[in-house]
Parts: structure tokens; sequence; C-alpha cells
């Protein structure tokens, strides 16, 4: 099974290569963990979606109107002209002193207690805080669950590592204690070790629902019942529109007594994600197994950015900046929401999201949204993301997300029209 | 198994934590791989090393006097300035494309043929693309080849994912191929399933010693025969001390006729290594796989360091550095090895590179470096790497690593005096 036959012979005829590259075949080569490995049907579909003059409901990126270009620009400047060797230099492997302070004093600020510097790690946004996690606590076959539908990038990382991925129902306030009870119940039955509840519990990527204060208390003593840990994402909570919300935005490791909980936030949407600054609160054996698995994974992060984000934290920056982001956004998700409910014909659901980027739309089950949206990029052009790589369970075929945060409000009224009119050819 | 007690009652009294964090026992709940993981011998070290008032010749890293910060400066500025939204957005996972150009420029320059965009992935330093690498080809269990002594990072990227790692003897003009056959045949016999070979043919971490051009033809040779990959590991090439040498200099993957060589480099050694940008030159079967790996370890790399680094480069700043780059680590190597000759008694033996950061030092078999450590530091201040780390197979305990980077010359030139005195005392 060793056998190299190369390309050129494989394909029955003699040609040229065109470089000296890619002859071989490598499958025999590469591991099992790469062959588990799926293209992101998301990220096969953004090319389509990027073209010019389409409406795009589809990049989950965060609006660059808000990035606070100058002010980043006059720290970086101050930075290497005060600091410049030590900003260029390697850097420790949790991360910068300053941008740890940093995390501490907005962690305290978001209500989790005790936080110190040796509760947090910083990270290349937290899709590498996901990755590192899984690498620390999943062996092939290991149980994780997830909300249906939940983060790609999350479903990605374990299942790169061969996890075994459990779908839980989620409703209005959020993941289904009742199955994510049945579903744990079932693979102690099978003999399957459970180990991770993923959940995002502020205003969810895809469907902006947002965990109740009551499943927040519920989901931890289940954890603790069942030696489950929570793998908390909140990269959203600060894009909150409503002031009035934040007090039931309590992070559920603020609750956590004994070490269940890892909590991992980002600035990517309230500073800038090109910036690769997300971070881990954890218990310290946790940290130290994040400092060894990430010295191996990149030795340390980008120390310009993270000295960039420190300071934009120290001189209250990004603090300032949040009033004025949770407008912009506001503004735009109101602005989608009553198109919807101007255009949208009956029998469509969506999602009503108090923060965050996101809404989910619903459509009858008979429908499918990935042969939908090429109608919708061909007749209309306006693009959206098909919600079925959501669902860890194969589901959601009837399921998409619109991200509010790309479009000017005129073109999201707009593009809502032309969705609404592609939908109604459907259910007509 | 699963049982958590909590760490106040296992240590047998009852006390107040300090803060809500690690009360619980994780052990049960850690990955098999991450159980594998050892802290770095170095890094345990690196504390003691850092004092003020000690003479360092540990820490492997570059010398901040090399960043051209002036120039790095004006390039973020005028990146801020002109394309700042773009620069603090997300990018693609394979880096950002200016980056990939100059990428492609400088391989075509090293006299690697048909290098095209689409062989090309920008990593967080090319500790990401080992990282990387190691996730593509590695399952628990398969051998890697490594080079006595080796790169510690290497070494370890391939440890945590449970590689079985194989030690090759290494000579004056690099690893010794009758022993790498011999091994491999070992393996076989054994029914071990040999990968890789991983090797630093210029100024190797940790010895400085350079593969001879036969050998890199050798090599490839080897690989081929055996169905093997090569990871050419070369962050040191471009920091030459001699220009005539340079020819001598091939990349393996210059010679790689059906795609068994996976290439590694970094601006870290030519630029900054604060700003993490390595990369992997390879065919494009492997850069896929990189790409979908990537992806859920951290989405993508900083923008604000790709475009700084794709800019030093367009305008030449890389390439016009690296003269007096090249004359400074000269400069400071010599004033090591004329010192070494002056000081350094008999019995003790040491390799003379010709580029890089290192000098390998052996002592006699009966001297063990680390305990000679504890007094260098203590009674003369003067500190260095243990050799022992870098060997995978466990020897090596009279062998230790200076690095000539960090030091002024008088420095160097009187730590080694001293260390000479340390080590006398031990011979006497």
């Amino acid at each position: 099974s060793r056998a190299i036959i190369p390309a050129k012979i494989k394909a029955g005829r003699v040609q040229r290569p065109e470089s000296l590259f890619a002859i071989m075949d490598y499958t025999s080569y590469f591991s099992r963990d790469v062959k588990c490995m799926q293209y992101s049907a998301i990220r096969r579909m953004a090319g389509l979606t990027l073209q010019s003059g389409i409406i795009s409901f589809a990049g989950g990126a965060p609006s660059a109107a808000t990035f606070p270009v100058a002010e980043i620009k006059r720290i970086a400047d101050s930075i290497l002209e005060l600091d410049g060797q030590a900003a260029l230099q390697y850097g420790l492997t949790l991360g910068f002193s300053g941008l740890i302070e940093a995390v501490v004093d907005c962690s305290l600020k978001r209500k989790i207690p005790g936080v110190t510097s040796s509760h947090v790690a910083i990270t290349s946004g937290s899709q590498q805080a996901l990755d590192l996690i899984g690498r620390i606590f999943i062996d092939p076959g290991d149980v994780v669950f997830f909300e249906l539908p939940s983060y790609v990038g999350g479903i990605a990382a374990f299942r790169n590592l061969q996890a075994k991925l459990v779908g839980v129902r989620q409703a209005d306030g959020g993941i289904d204690l009742e199955d994510l009870i049945s579903k744990i119940e079932e693979c102690k039955q099978l003999g399957h070790r459970a180990k991770i509840i993923y959940v995002i519990p502020n205003f969810q990527n895809p469907t902006g629902i947002t965990l109740s204060l009551e499943k927040r208390k519920a989901l931890l003593e289940l954890a603790e019942r069942f030696h489950l840990l929570v793998v908390e994402d909140d990269p959203y909570g600060e894009v909150c529109f409503d002031a009035g919300l934040m007090d039931q935005l309590i992070p559920i490791k603020s609750m956590d007594r004994e070490g269940h909980v890892i909590y991992l936030s980002t600035f990517s949407k309230i500073l800038s994600p090109g910036l690769r600054t997300g971070w881990v609160v954890a218990s310290q054996p946790i940290i130290e197994k994040i400092d060894l698995t990430k010295q191996t994974s990149d030795l340390c992060g980008s120390m310009l950015d993270q000295r960039i984000v420190a300071e934009c934290w120290k001189r209250g920056i990004i603090q300032e900046n949040l009033p004025s982001l949770r407008d912009f956004y506001r503004s735009k998700c109101q602005v989608m929401l009553r198109a919807m409910e101007a255009y949208m014909p009956p029998d469509i659901c969506w999602t009503r999201p108090a923060g965050g980027l996101f809404v989910w739309v619903t459509l009858p089950d008979h429908l499918d949204s990935e042969k939908i949206l090429g109608m919708a990029l061909e007749q209309e052009k306006v693009a959206y993301v098909v919600g079925q790589p959501f669902h860890v369970n194969d589901k959601g075929r009837n399921t998409l997300r619109l991200a509010f945060s790309k479009e000017s409000e005129d073109n999201i009224g707009l593009g809502i029209q032309k969705l609404a009119r592609v939908f109604r050819n459907h259910l007509e």
C-alpha cells in the first residue's frame, strides 16, 4: 500500500509536468486526522458570494467600519517608536503580560470573580483556543455536545481531532436541557466517553439566540453532575443591543465553583479580527496544558498585535468604542428585521437577536436552502450561508444564516426584498 | 477513574481556595496527546538564565539589534494609513497574497524552481508549519528521523503527536547516511512505519553544522528509495558568513523531482520573529491539507504582520539588511571561536559554524553539562543551554549549546573566559 505511482503514469499518458511539484500521490502518507477533515461548504461558496454586485449576507466577519483605524495607527506608531525592539522580538507563549492584564481586567468587568494572570492564555483568535482545548482534552471517539445549530469553526476544530459530535436541540432560551440529558444518558449506554459541552451563550453564531440565565445555572449543574466540561465561547457578549439585557448575560464561568467551565472570548468583534487576539480563562492546570500545547503550535502569537490590543484596552479605546459599535449593529439588525416583517412570505420563521451579527431563518421543511441559494445568486444577486454545515447531525437543509454586518442599511433592505422574492417563488 | 476529588480534600486539609479556580482534578479528562507532552528543560531553565548580571549564551533568539525598527515603523504607518481597514480584517487562511508573492520570489532566488503561489502556505512562524505538517502526516507510532542533536521545537512538535522519534548520527558534513539507512531498515524489521526525515541543512540548530551538497543529493535519493518525506527546515540559510559558500547551500527541495520534500523557512532570523511569519513550500496536495488544518488551528495569521513583512520584502528592506546582518553575526561568531581557541582547556571540542547563531560544545564523556550549568550560573554568572534535550535518544549529557546572538562582543569574550574556567575546574 506504499507504492508511489507518479500521477502522469497513473493518468495513463506521459506529459511534461507543469512544475517540479505534486507528482507523487500522498494518499498513503496522510494521517487519519487529516483524512477526516472536510472543506467547509461555506468556504466553498465564499468565492461565489464575493462576486461584485452581490448583496451579501453570507460572510460572518465584523464590519471594518467599526475598527478604530486612526487610533490603532497612532498606537502602533508609539509602540514601534518607544519599544520597537521588544515588540518585534519573540515573546512568552501564554501571551504578552500587558494583554494578560487587560484580559484580567476585562474578565472582572464581565463579573468572573477571582481571575488572575495565571488563569489567562492569549491565543491567535478564539479559533486557536478551540483547537488547543480540543488537543488537550479530546481522544478520538470522545463525545462533544453541540447546540443545533452551532459555530462551524467550533464543529470543525473538534471534528478534526476525531471527536464524536452529538447535536442537542436548541429553543428560544438556548440549549434544550432535557434533550441534553437524554443525549448524555444515551452516550453512557453506548459506552461513549462524554467530555465537553460546547455553547455560545450570547447572540449565538449562527442563530443569534441567547442562553437564559436559568439555563446557564442548570447547564453548569448538569456539567457538575455528569462530570463534563463546558466550553463557553463568548465572542459576541459585548455586541449587545439592549443595555438592560447586559445583567442577564452573566458568564457561566462566573458561577463555576469547581473548574468545569473554560471561558473563551476575543477582541475580534469589538476591535479587529486581523489583530489575532483571543483568550482563554480557565483553571491553572488547564492554562499550563495550553502553554505546553501552544509552545509546539506556534511558540508565541504576534507580539505587535498583542501590544497594540493591550494599549487599546489601557487607553480605553475598546471600551469607548462599544456604544457606537452597538448602535451600528443594532441599527443594521433593526433594518433587517423590519424588512423581513414587511416582505417575507408566511411559513418562513426567523430569530430576533438582541445582539451579535446574525439572524437565523427557517424555511418550510420541504425547501432546500442550498438549491435556493443558486437561484438567489443568479436571479437576484443576493447571498447567504446555508444552514446545514452548522448542524452536526446532518439536518438543517431548510435553514440559512443572514449576517447583517457587511451591507449598508439600504442594501440590507433591498437584499431582504430580493430574498423574499426568491423564497416566494419557491413557496408558490 | 472519573472521580473528582477537590484539591483541598486531596491535600488532607481544609483550606479556603485562593480563587474559584482549579479545585477539581483534571487528570482523567486530559487527552493521551497532552499526557505525552513534556515541559522543555530549556524553558525550565530560562528563568535562571534571564537573571540580571548573567552573561547568557542560552537563548536562541536573533538579536533585536538586527531588526530594522525604523523602516518597519514607517511601513506599519503607511499600511494603516492607506489600507487600514483591510489590514485589520480577517484574511485568507493560507496567507496574504502579497506575502505569498514575496515567498515565491524568495524561493526562486533560493533556486527552488517552479514555485508558484499554489505551492506556498504562510504560517505563524515555522513552528506552526512543523505543527501542521505533523498533524497532516503523523499517526501515533509513525517514525520521524532526527539528526542527533536536532531542534527542540521540531522534536516537541512531532513528539506531541505521539510520533516515534528515532535519532541518526551526525558528523561534520551533516547526517550520517549509513546510520540513517540502518535505522530505516531496523524500523522496517520492527514493523514500524517510517514517514519523515527532519533535517536542518544550513547552520543547524543546535550544532551549526551544514549538510554537504553530496549528502543533500544522497538524502533525497534515500527518501525516494524508501518512500519517505523530507522536512527541510531552513531558518538560517541566509545567515551565511561566507558569500562563497552560498552556492553549496542548494535547498534539497530544488532537486526534488517527485514531491518528497517539504521546505520550511521564516522571516524570523532575517527580519523579526515577533512578526509571526514563516512559510511552507510544498506540492499543492500538501498545501491544500495545510489550508484545511490551519483553518481550524487559527483561521488566519496576523494580517498586519503579514502586510508589514510583504512590504519589507517589496521595498527590498530584508534583502538590503542581509549584508550587515551577516557581518553582525559573523563578527560575534569569530569573537566566540577565537576566545574558545584561547581559553578552552584541551579535551573539549566545538563546532566552527559558517553561519547561523550557534556553536556546539562537547565535553569529555564523564561530564554532565546540566550539573556544570548550576556552577556556571552560581560561580561565574554565565549561562548556556544543556545539550540533552536536543537528543531524541536521551544521550548528549556531556554536550551544550552556545548562542552568540545576544551578548556584546566584549561579553562574549568575557563569558567564554568564565566558562573555560568552570570547565577547567571540572577537568582537574
